[in-house]
C-alpha cells in the first residue's frame, strides 16, 4: 500500500510503502535508525539486521543524507516520538543516491542558506514555517468564503499609482509605461460596489531600499473591502478574522509550532475582542514610558509600536491617526476633522503592524478636494472618483500583510523565512 | 434587522433593512417595482402607494439608476421570480442619488464597456461570471487542501527565465535586471521535493502581442506539482480536480449559470475519467476530418484543438507530443525517445487548451544534456539542476489557466470578461 507519512495513522499495523528522503541516520552493527521525511511529515524507520536480507541492511546503513528512496515496512505507534509513529522497515529501495548535500546538520550562515533556499526549504524548521503559512492561507479562504465575500483579483500591472511612483517597479507595457501594484485597494473599492464584500489575496511589490527584518520587496497581501460597513464594524471583522487565523494555526499546526519552539500560551490569548486605543492615547502612553522622540502628528516607528504592544497581551488597534500622516482616501472623523476613521493593528511580542485599514471617503466633493491636494488630476484616476458619483455608499476595508502574520504566529525573527523564495535588496536568487 | 439579499431566505416574514442600489424600476400611479442589487444578489422591492407615506412613494418612484439606498420591508417568497423572494417595501432612504449613470439598459460597444469596467462589473452578466470565477477559486483551494497539498507561492520577480525573454516584462531590480514570471513551475519542482504535493495560484504575465479571444497579458494560473507521481497518476489527479470544479460550479452557481444562459447539460457530462488520445492519433483524426495543414511534428492551432474536442463530450487529454515542440524539462517516453510524457487537456465546445502538464526529467545527466542544448549554462539555473543532484525522484505537474476555465464554465466568448480588470494589448485602464 503506497501512502505518505501524514497518513500513517490510518495504517497502524499494516505494511506500507512510502517515497521519502533520508534526513539523517545512526546505526550500530545490528540496527539502523533512519530519520525520514517525505514532505508531508517526518518519521523514523528502524532497520533490524536480523529481520531483513543482508543487502537491505547494508543499503540502509550506507545511505547518504537526502538520498531518495522507497521504504517498505510495518507502521507501529511510538508514543516516545513527537511524530507518533515508527516504521519497522522490511525493505529499502534507493531511487537516487545524493552525494555532498550542502546543508549538513551543522550550523550554516544565513547568506549560504538563502543561496540554497531551494534546498533549505527541506529542513524541519523552514518546513514548519511554510506549513503555518499554508494554514494561514487556507484559513483565510475559509473565513472570507464562509462569510459571503467574493474573491476579486485586482490587476498587478497598472497604468497609474495613487501613492507616488518612487517605490514602484516600472516596466514597459508595449507603447505605455506600467507599474507593479503595491496595493489593490482602489480596485477593491470598485469591486465592493459590485459585489458588496470582497477580498483580494495576491502579491504586491515595493521597490524600497530598506533592509529591516520586517520588509520584503515582494510580499503577499489580503485586502478585504466591505460596502455598507463603517469603521467600528470593520474593526470587529478584523478581530474576528485574526482570531480565526490564530485558532486555526493552534489547532492544525501543533507539531509545526512545537518544532519551532513557539510559546503557544501567548497565542492562545489572542481571541476577539482586541483592545482599541486612539492615536492620542498612544502618544500619551509613549510619553509615560519615557519616549521623548515623538510628538503628536508624527508616525510611529518600530520601537514605538513595540512599546505600545507591550502594554497588551493581544493585538491592539491604534485608531484615529492624524489625517496628515495617512492616505488621501481615508474618511475624516465627523466629530473632529484632523483625524481619520482608521486603525493599524499592532501584533504582540514586537512583530509590529500587521493590518492597516480605514473607512473610505464616500463624499464626492471631499474626494475632489483630495484629488486637487494630491495632484491626482490625470485621467488615470477618473474611474476611482466615479465610485463616489454613481451610488456612493459608506464602505471600509483593510490590508493584512501575510508574511508579518506568518512571522508572528511562527515566532520567527525575520520575514525572509516566511515566504518560499524571498526577494530582498540584492536577493533575486534562487 | 440589517441583512443582505443573499440571506433573505433566513428572514421570510420578517422586516429587514438592506443596503442596495437601484438597477431599474417601473411604476404606475399606485405601485412601484424596484429592481435592486446589493452585490450579494438581486431582488425586487414592491412599493404600494396606499401602504407607505406619500414621500416614501414619491422617493421610490423618482429614484434614478444606480442610486444607493437603504430599503426596509417585509420578506415574502415569490415563486415567479428566479431570485425566489420579494420585499414589500415600507421605507426607502436614499444614501446617494446617482445621475447620468453611463451604462444604461441599452446596448453598448465593448470598448466603451471596457473603459467603464469599474462600473460594468455591477451588471448582471458580469456579476455572474465573477461569481463563477470566485467559485472556481474556492473549489480549487478546497480540492488541493483536502488532498494534502501545500500552497507555495513562487516568486513573480525572477532574475532568469528558462523559456526565452522576448515575451517577458522586464524591470530594473535595483542594480539588477528582473523579469515578471510567466510560470512558477521550476520553483514548484523545488517545493515538491520539500513538501511532496504543492500547488501555486497566482498571477502570471506574458508580453505577447496577440489579440485572440483566448489570450490575456496578465492571467492567473494554478500550478500543482507532485513528488513520487508519474504521468498516468498525474492525469487522474487532473481529471478529478476538473470534475470537482465543474460539480462545484453546477451546485453553487445555479442562478449565475441561468443568468448567463449556460447549457448546463453539457457541463453535467464532465465527470472523470476523461478520454485520452495520443498526439499520433490526434494527427490521424485531423487527417480524417480533412485537415491538410498539419503534419506530424507540428503544434496544434486553435482550429485543430476545436476539431479534436468536437469528437468528445468531455475534456480530452492529448498525450505524448513530439519532444521537439515541448518544454526542455519534460521526460521522454522510455519506450520512444521522440515523444514526451506530457498531456494537454482540451476543453469541449471550442474553449481550447486549459491544462498543460507533464512528468519532469529526473535524471541528472539527461537534464545536463538539455541545459547544453538550450544554452541554460548561466549560474542562474544552477539551483534547478541541483534538484536532480540531491535525492531526485519521479515527479509530475501541470498548469491550469484560470481565465480559460472561467470562460468555458460560464460559456463566455472572450477571456476579457473572465477577470475583474483585464490587461490586453492597448488596455491598461481602468
Ligand atoms: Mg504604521
Ligand atoms: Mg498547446
Amino acid at each position: 500500500m503506497k501512502t505518505t507519512i501524514a497518513k500513517l495513522s490510518e495504517h497502524v499495523g499494516e505494511e506500507v510503502t512510502i517515497g521519502a528522503w533520508l534526513r539523517n541516520k545512526r546505526s550500530s552493527g545490528k540496527i539502523a535508525f533512519l530519520q525520514l521525511r517525505d514532505g508531508t511529515g517526518f518519521v523514523q524507520g528502524v532497520v533490524v539486521k536480523s529481520d531483513v536480507p543482508e543487502e537491505v541492511f547494508q543499503t540502509a546503513k550506507n545511505m547518504t543524507q537526502e538520498t531518495s528512496l522507497y521504504v517498505t515496512g510495518k507502521v507501529v505507534e511510538d508514543s516516545r516520538s513527537s511524530f507518533g509513529y515508527e516504521i519497522q522497515v522490511s525493505n529499502v529501495e534507493v531511487i537516487h543516491a545524493a552525494t555532498d548535500y550542502p546543508i549538513t546538520p551543522k550550523e550554516h550562515g544565513t547568506e549560504f542558506l538563502m543561496d540554497n533556499r531551494h534546498l533549505w526549504l527541506r529542513s524541519q524548521k523552514q518546513h514548519a514555517v511554510m506549513k503555518i503559512r499554508n494554514e494561514i492561507i487556507r484559513a483565510t479562504y475559509e473565513y472570507f468564503h464562509e462569510n459571503g465575500y467574493t474573491k476579486i483579483d485586482p490587476p498587478i500591472l497598472t497604468g497609474s499609482s495613487a501613492e507616488g511612483t518612487t517605490e514602484l517597479f516600472h516596466t514597459k507595457y508595449f507603447e505605455e509605461e506600467a507599474y507593479l501594484s503595491q496595493s489593490g485597494q482602489l480596485y477593491m473599492e470598485a469591486a465592493a460596489m459590485a459585489f458588496n464584500k470582497v477580498f483580494s489575496f495576491g502579491p504586491t511589490f515595493r521597490a524600497e531600499k530598506s533592509k529591516t527584518r520586517r520588509h520584503l520587496i515582494e510580499f503577499w497581501m489580503i485586502e478585504p473591502e466591505m460596502a455598507f460597513v463603517e469603521h467600528a464594524e470593520s474593526l470587529e471583522i478584523q478581530e474576528n478574522y485574526i482570531s480565526h487565523l490564530v485558532a486555526s494555526v493552534l489547532k492544525n499546526c501543533k507539531l509545526d509550532l512545537e518544532i519551532l519552539g513557539r510559546d503557544t500560551a501567548k497565542l492562545a490569548k489572542v481571541t476577539a475582542p482586541f483592545p482599541r486605543i486612539t492615536y492620542d492615547k498612544a502618544i500619551e502612553l509613549l510619553k509615560e514610558k519615557g519616549f521623548d522622540d515623538i510628538e503628536w502628528g508624527e508616525d510611529f516607528g518600530a520601537p514605538h509600536e513595540t512599546a505600545i504592544a507591550e502594554s497588551f497581551d493581544k493585538p491592539v488597534f491604534i485608531t484615529h491617526y492624524p489625517a496628515a500622516i495617512k492616505a488621501f482616501y481615508m474618511k475624516p472623523d465627523p466629530n473632529r476633522e484632523d483625524v481619520v476613521l482608521c486603525a493599524d493593528l499592532i501584533a504582540p511580542e514586537g512583530y509590529g503592524e500587521i493590518i492597516g485599514g480605514s473607512q473610505r471617503i464616500d463624499d464626492l466633493e471631499l474626494m475632489e478636494k483630495r484629488y486637487e491636494e494630491h495632484n491626482l488630476t490625470s485621467d488615470a484616476y477618473n474611474w476611482y472618483l466615479e465610485l463616489r458619483k454613481y451610488g456612493s455608499v459608506p464602505h471600509s476595508g483593510f490590508g493584512l500583510g501575510l508574511e508579518r502574520t506568518v512571522a508572528w504566529l511562527s515566532g520567527v525573527e525575520h520575514v525572509r523565512e516566511t515566504i518560499p523564495f524571498p526577494r530582498l535588496l540584492n536577493r533575486l536568487y534562487p
